[in-house]
């Protein structure tokens, strides 16, 4: 039985959720096939049908629907333990929650305040509204307002992602000589900022650059299948 | 033949070191003997001579001498496969240099901001104007100018240890059901936090002060065998 996996959808084909692209890497690191199912990033209700929250990604495993990124992974995991293994075992797996939980306040909150403001652009039209309505309420603020200062939030980026510069200068990638989940997840939030705007934040050169670029290429191309953030 | 290690010692036997500790607690689970060697915190010369360079601890095996904590680590991993692994195999170990970076770096740094005036207390007298002169060079303002404003460095502490707590409402240690190196290096910086200060900084009822609490109570109390801050 294939399984099924409901993703956002934005601009012309673009797909800049970082929750869908670890779930993406995961399922071509397992190898295992998946049909997905594209839903707008504002159809709130279609998921919520589905699975009695409003997160994406959602995975359908014949009657079995499950969400939460970090649930789906550890149910790849557990589902598949003779495929390509996603953690390398307990102690990657619990330091691959950490870097999970780290994504998402610590670098997630960094990276949003560089390019909320423009994120906009990379959305189907009718969507806008609703991310700009739902994420100004989260922030208190307009997006523009969130993103003011970009010196002050690029520096606050670049002190954010030195561990992560220091430990790809000495290894190839965050697992270790080849990726894990935690690879996966970082790499999502990269990719959401690579396709989320316009400007280029991590330099060439970089050990961060080599290591994102290099995920990008993997399983064929898979960080490079969808368009980029739209030219004006 | 015994492995020695270099420890530096603070004030009546205090011994406030982060590196120290996380190499106290890696020689503790694999259970390899060990015989320390106490050096002042300002004595560099000892160590330079020993070790070409100037940071404690360093571990004496025969005619091998080894410095920098990490490498230690990865020293003992290696040199006693056969004793109880410290990083859980390759992901694990590739995922503890991260955590071990963002140790000495992110969280190092927000803990430095609350304690680091104070912290002349814990060393011996005479090397109290070593400790104020290096730092405050490194710093670039005086040890209590670097410290001012604690409001906003509290903020900045809890706001860096969040997805700490997060991981720890999910499950007993960083590194899973058990601990690994990960979690001796992020204990370690809790627990110069501890015994370099005065005050609590991690309320009683969080997960985090329940796994700092439950470390300093393992391998038979090892955490607690040294003084605290002096009290006034």
């Amino acid at each position: 039985m294939t399984l099924v996996m409901y993703e956002r959808v934005g601009h012309d084909g673009r797909r800049p959720s970082p929750f869908s692209w670890r779930i993406r890497y995961a399922l071509a690191h397992k190898g295992v096939p998946v049909e997905f199912r594209l839903v707008r990033f504002a159809d709130v209700e279609t998921i919520r049908q589905l699975s009695g929250q409003h997160m994406v990604p959602i995975l359908l495993d014949g009657d079995r629907v499950i969400h939460d990124s970090w649930t789906i992974a550890c149910y790849l995991e557990d589902r598949f333990p003779e495929l390509p293994p996603l953690f390398g075992g307990e102690a990657g797996r619990g330091l691959a929650r950490l870097a999970n939980h780290w994504s998402d306040t610590a670098l997630g909150t960094a990276v949003r305040r560089l390019i909320a403001a423009g994120f906009t652009q990379c959305l189907a039209p009718e969507d806008r509204e609703y991310y700009r309505r739902s994420r100004e309420a989260s922030f208190g603020c307009t997006l523009e307002e969130y993103c003011a200062d970009r010196p002050r939030w690029l520096d606050h980026f670049n002190a954010v992602v030195a561990p992560l510069e220091r430990t790809l200068g000495e290894q190839p990638f965050f697992a270790g000589a080849s990726p894990s989940y935690a690879d996966y997840v970082l790499f999502s939030v990269f990719q959401y900022m690579r396709l989320g705007c316009p400007d280029e934040f991590v330099a060439e050169g970089t050990a961060l650059r080599r290591w994102r670029d290099g995920l990008a290429l993997a399983f064929d191309g898979l960080g490079n299948r969808y368009p980029l953030y739209p030219a004006n």
